[in-house]
């Protein structure tokens, strides 16, 4: 297995005007297309996601992919049955064209100057990957969190391209409190002294101070309270207080371990990027806020799952994807998993999960087959 | 009214082991003392509370007390009938001694070299100002959030000083996520390139920065998921998005508003200290955690308030300080306010939350009278 790439030069016009007249996108695969390409699966990254979904390579045996206990042979997204893509966003950090790339136009990284990419923009680049690879229809489009965002847009921009869709752990828009906590992410990015107005490559620094901040915040936010309580409670890092500002929880030092280790490696552009495209996502933004209006346009069938301690994209949240699916008749299956590890429940491996992902795609392959 | 100052001269030895030779605590009065100092009331304050709890001073009338619909002639906290006392925490900043006061061993502002305070050290200190009013006992300590940890911190260092403590939107500890939180807003202010390792006051700069972010974050978690809803939603400031780092909804607006006034007035030292008590209080930490061995001092009586929407300190935490008190045989009474508000419940007016105040206080009234 390895990464591929794919170039474009039509150029791309984004939900903003902007336009990017070329780009890149890297993406891998997994399993095999069928010969009447009717068994392709679309996997949509998260917010630190990429394309190395499953497995690992030949020469990195350890850097197993973001998704591995979910697909593969034999799992839920049997590659055995499925032909799968992942694929790294545009405006990402992981090989696809983002800010961190070289602009043909000037030589030097985009930075400042890459436009704010939207859920829409990202969807429409996918199908265009979709359409150099010859696939036509997915069989499924399948995401969690932010991914699961793509995946709901695949079915209002491409109805007739996608069969089924697997929103995971996700939300039809934010609440003013999932754009609150992006905003402060944002702002620890955009106030850090090395950011430089996103051009920091230049100034050869990065804003790892905001960056840092950034991810530990949303750590807070991808685990449950409950979570937090039984992995790190009160514990101590040493014996007794030192009353100071050092380390003095557990839990504190593996925030600003998680911190730490994001900073060293994500881009900070790519990162508001992300959170800007979720702020962004409402279906129902050109009907006035009615959902139900939105979804009239879909055909997929859909299936919809939630973990009962997921507090950044609640149970209550799935059920406002549900809803308008249902007022419109689609086929939706909805199931709130039992799980004590609130949002990141959705990269993990649960019986009752794997279980209802391994039922619906087991059906999907049916379907295929037949 | 006027704010009063108390100088102590007699050293405070600190839970971490530090000593304050000296310090001054800036205090205002409600009401009158009664013949046999048994009306008095100690107010204490949370984050980023003060001395200025109730009225306004002749010269600047549109500088209302921080609890002015709780406290003052007919209020729930009745001055006509109570002597009410509210003071700035040792290591604050708004009059008392704290890291942006000089320190006289010096001549310069003490800032890294002011100690980690506990709210045990508040309590002491609190003590030494009601000797100095000659107040032997109170008949109430109050708080809200931060100050309700002090209230039943009096009940534990001071069973004999205090009859009746009001804990609001309170916890007997903070969780794992609590701390979290805290430490993230820490992190912001201690990495701002202006912060200087807390001697930024000898640089002629503030971590403002660092501060906003503290406070952007904290704003967050006072109020509820549904409160941001109702109040910002995802309404624009403008009419069209713009796409870029500008504020793109209503609820950035309010945050970097909030964040930009608190940072332009706030010590950040003080803001560190203030998240560090916070942490540390534990009743339970020397009992192995036990928090029912922890309330067996106790003698007072106990009203206990928390809010249905506040996630800081939920219901939940409440009713961990209920179950102790319970289980040490102290008369408790409890209420759960049904609020939209969140945490920030604790500081609005409303009727039910008025009313169960005044009634629990009233009766407290007519025992001083009796």
């Amino acid at each position: 297995m390895s990464a591929q790439r794919a170039q474009f030069d039509t150029p791309l016009v984004f939900k903003s005007g902007a336009v990017l007249p070329r780009y890149e996108l890297v993406y891998e695969t997994y399993g095999k297309l069928n010969a009447d390409k009717s068994n392709a699966i679309l996997i949509c990254h998260a917010l630190s996601g990429h394309h190395h979904v499953a497995g690992h390579y030949a020469n990195a045996p350890k850097d197993t992919g973001w998704w591995d206990n979910m697909v593969g042979p034999g799992k839920p997204i049997n590659t055995d049955k499925f032909f799968v893509i992942g694929l790294n966003n545009l405006g990402g950090c992981h090989g696809s064209t983002g800010p961190s790339s070289i602009d043909p136009e000037t030589g030097r990284q985009y930075g400042a100057s890459f436009p704010v990419i939207t859920v829409e923009d990202w969807v429409e680049s996918q199908a265009r990957l979709a359409d150099r690879l010859g696939i036509r229809q997915f069989a499924a489009v399948v995401g969690g969190s932010l991914g699961g965002m793509q995946a709901l847009q695949w079915s209002l921009a491409f109805p007739e391209r996608v069969r089924h869709v697997l929103a995971i752990a996700s939300a039809p828009r934010l609440t003013a409190q999932n754009i609150a906590f992006n905003d402060v992410a944002r702002n620890a990015i955009l106030t850090d002294p090395d950011f430089h107005g996103g051009d920091f490559y230049h100034h050869s620094v990065v804003p790892t101070r905001g960056l840092r901040l950034a991810r530990m915040l949303g750590h807070i936010t991808y685990l449950s309270d409950d979570a937090m309580a039984d992995k790190f409670g009160r514990e101590l890092r040493a014996e007794q207080f030192n009353y100071g500002y050092e380390v003095e929880f557990q839990i504190e030092s593996y925030l600003r371990y998680q911190g730490d280790k994001f900073a060293s490696y994500f881009d900070a552009n790519t990162y508001l990027l992300m959170t800007k495209a979720l702020d962004y996502f409402d279906p129902s933004h050109d009907f006035g806020g009615d959902m139900n209006q939105a979804f009239a346009r879909a055909k997929a069938d859909f299936l919809v799952v939630s973990f009962s301690t997921d507090w950044r994209f609640s149970p209550q949240r799935s059920r406002e994807i549900v809803r308008p699916l249902l007022h419109n008749h689609r086929n939706v299956s909805y199931a709130e998993i039992d799980s004590s590890h609130g949002h990141d429940s959705f990269l993990m491996e649960q019986p009752q999960y794997m279980d209802v992902m391994r039922a619906y795609l087991d059906n999907v392959a049916r379907e295929v087959a037949a």
